[in-house]
């Protein structure tokens, strides 16, 4: 992980691209960052990945005008677990975002969620601050929503959303509804001052995002600070929605008119970047936290291309994500990039843009992209992929090894919940948790994207993999510290009854008796 | 089908051009086709509709300078009627290519075969000639092996290639090794002459059948003759080949070795028009003729990219095709048409193109796509999917109604014959032949692209397509004149035994008792 070299490297590049006149007036000395996530959007839902209704065309010209990463993927098949894991550079078995409830179980923080992120976690806008960058995230945080967790404590500047899911409507009798925070306080609750029609899937949250992204764009700018805004807006997770203009526009569906209102967001933003010229001292990222959520498929949920399973699973479906890399006159238009990547590299990748070093007290899961965005460079790393505390997978170059095999339970599974919806690998899609850590299944991802053929094991191929494999996962496994996990208590009374801001809004509500429990994850 | 009036619009366009100085130095009056057909090739293998590796460079950018269809079809999942369909315009239920042997049974040309393609067809070929073309058929024929069916009995001027597939090598006791063919006479045998090593994967028929098409580029375009060549190669065809240079070379194994081979052919045909200057009067459109052969993956067989099963089925993935039109200075660069396009569109367009009227005698069912393609105009039309005489399946807009569904027998499926490994949507892929003529199952394919979701009968949308469709169907059921099953009969002795100068080569076999009988298609 050569972050050290690349990162002192491209400060003196900046220094000497500003010293030949490429800095424009005023320009700040390390370019701005703005990472783009969606949410629960699939591999499989851009049109320059292959989605047959092709309703993608910004996002597909900034591939077209940067790099595109077929191998990209989530650090976890969960929201929550993932966008910590991207915010800390780090596994979330390491960060504490998993739960040790039960054996290889997803968990996220519901709003009865007690944990959150820990202190003791260095954030990416915290450390940005040290280079002079203004923070702002717009949309759904998801570390916590209890005032320790609070983004503002957490290193950003501003904010504008909520910190859980836009569920709901709830009673606000045994459930509040989802608070929308402007930075320290809440400003309203989803179906109440922000709503969401489930009927009809008409909302303009999209717009309200979009035009909170331009704005602190254009605000920063002004005052010429390096700025750092993280997007993640949630339009294609289940209650999927769009604003009236683009409402029935899809070939797709709502889910699809969701997907062009965000493609027409993303346009709008990278033109405003081109307009305030500065589009070559910004790097732009768009990826998304997990596979597309098959459970809500079709009318709710994306598609995964042609991967395995979506959404809570460790096959590709759930955690290959679509990415691209976009900063003109920096980043080459038009390439496609096979370096196996990380969303945790969007942190270790902003540091080194900063001209910053990751912190050195702890393992960092995510590597500097920038020599393989700009000289092409290709590093042979691990992607491990967990439920909970166990390690269900890992990929090493173009081989996969299956040390667990599991989608969800026979119980679940019979009640309609199917993370693989018209897709049946024997012994592969399996709905009791099989252990195969003496003897992976191993799929060669080249030949097999859809994981549907092991790879037999009295072949020299698997032999030769499985030797490969082996070292690396020992190394992680033997130098791992896993974090204190966060996701394992829950409590009805930490729900958002009296957000921060409430009483002036006239919307606190009154908590129930504080019940600490084990919250159940079935999956 | 308004055939008449862009056909005509056409001509008039290309006087105004020549008079106008576009029509270079001797520049022949219609544009020159090549039409790049490939053999079991599916949607998802070109980088640009989304496969991983992204290893068609070639391809991608012949998209990126043309037209990208990402709803176009083949005529039949199987590979003689879709190559019979191509070259008449016409469904095989009207051409002739398919069995009654059966019901609902696919059906090609082995050697075995005693039929091929009638007298009474016009092929493509025959009708260019009016119009002064020179034609060539590079590769595979398919249309019929036995003396009647030559090709160049159908309007082909040039033929380099086999009338069969590569399958082989046989003892040419029991069965004849497949003979290749330059114009009338055999020049040899696959894994005779033209070795395919199966063991490596390695044969240079790639190198040949393109160095064949550059030859005929070149002399045609030095003679000032408008030509139409049909390149219709088979690397991707079970067994997959490719020459010593691209073996080892894809992250997807041999096919993918065989992919990349055919894309740098691509690229060197196109690069030759260019180098050439016809480039702006060559209309070049790449196709397969049905999708890929999952019972071949991973090693031998391609991507359906997010659609359902392969070849052999009518689901999705065994009809859908990859499609790109390219014609610089004409067609517009970049563009996307989501046109319901057929394979058989090619005789029509070509007609066109050459200023030709479709024959008026008979039904065609191919679109002229110019109005399409230069325009952007969409015509509403159905896709129908066939296996022999029965109607599986009907495509109208963005709705697809399945009147039969069937995989294969549940007989064949235990002996491990799998057209949709690791997919099984209930009730629809099917191992007993299910009718749902009176309540078809309906897909509407933007929402559902995979075919996982049939709406439900009692929604209102059910009705309304359904509704749309069934008049449709009505009308081209009533209308429809099958012609006479040229599959039906198989016979020894027919085989490529004593093919046209096996004499020369002393390589004439001697054949057996001729005794015919009704072939057996089993799926």
């Amino acid at each position: 992980m050569a972050a050290v070299a690349p990162a002192t490297r491209w400060r003196l590049l900046l220094l000497l691209l500003s010293s030949v006149g490429l800095g424009a007036v005023g320009a700040p000395q390390s370019p701005n960052i703005v990472l783009l996530l969606m949410d629960d959007m699939g591999w499989g839902d851009l049109g320059v990945y292959g989605e047959p209704s092709r309703e993608t065309p910004n996002l597909d010209r900034m591939a077209a005008e940067g790099t595109l990463f077929p191998n990209f993927y989530s650090a976890n098949p969960l929201c929550s677990p993932s966008r910590a894991a991207l915010l800390t550079g780090r596994l979330p078995i390491r960060n504490g975002f998993y739960t040790t409830n039960a054996h290889a179980r997803n968990a996220y923080t519901p709003q009865e969620i007690v944990g959150g992120i820990p202190r003791s976690e260095h954030l990416l806008p915290e450390l940005l601050k040290e280079a002079g960058y203004i923070s702002k995230i717009v949309g759904k945080w998801h570390l916590g929503h209890r005032p320790q967790f609070h983004p503002l404590k957490h290193g950003f500047d501003e904010w504008f959303g909520s910190p859980n899911c836009h569920f709901g409507p709830y009673d606000n009798r045994a459930r509040p509804n989802i608070p929308v925070y402007r930075d320290w306080e809440m400003v309203g609750r989803f179906y109440e001052e922000f709503p969401i029609n489930l009927k009809t899937g008409e909302s303009n949250l999209t717009q309200i995002y979009l035009q909170e992204a331009l704005d602190f764009i254009k605000r920063q700018q002004a005052q010429q600070h390096p700025f750092f805004l993280y997007w993640a807006i949630d339009a294609t997770h289940a209650p999927v929605y769009a604003s009236k203009a683009f409402l029935g526009t899809s070939q797709r569906g709502r889910y699809g008119d969701a997907v062009r209102e965000i493609d027409d967001s993303v346009g709008k933003i990278l033109d405003l970047l081109r307009g305030l010229s500065i589009g070559e001292n910004t790097f732009v990222f768009f990826t998304s936290d997990n596979g597309a959520a098959l459970i809500s498929a079709p009318r709710q949920g994306g598609s995964n291309g042609p991967f395995l399973c979506g959404k809570q699973t460790t096959f590709e479906g759930g955690m290959r994500e679509p990415a691209i890399a976009w900063w003109p006159g920096h980043i080459p238009a038009a390439q496609v990039s096979h370096q196996l990547g990380s969303i945790m590299d969007l942190f270790t990748t902003s540091l080194s843009l900063a001209g910053l070093e990751p912190p050195s007290d702890r393992t960092i899961d995510g590597l500097d992209l920038l020599p393989t965005l700009l000289q092409g460079r290709l590093v042979d790393r691990p992607i491990f992929y967990y439920r909970g505390n166990t390690l269900m997978a890992v990929t090493l170059g173009q081989y996969k090894a299956h040390f667990w095999t599991w989608t969800n339970s026979w119980e679940e599974f019979r009640q309609g919940v199917d993370f693989c919806p018209g897709q049946n690998v024997s012994g592969v899609t399996t709905h009791t948790q099989e252990e195969h850590t003496q003897l992976p299944l191993i799929f060669h991802l080249g030949r097999d994207p859809g994981e549907r053929y092991p790879l037999s094991f009295a072949s020299a191929e698997y032999l030769d993999a499985l030797g490969r494999v082996t070292p690396v996962v020992r190394q992680h496994q033997e130098a791992l510290v896993p974090g204190q996990p966060q996701l394992n208590v829950c409590n009805q009374a930490v729900m958002n009854w009296a957000p921060p801001g409430c009483d002036k809004l006239g919307k606190c509500l009154t908590p129930p008796e504080s019940v600490p429990e084990k919250c159940s994850w079935p999956h």
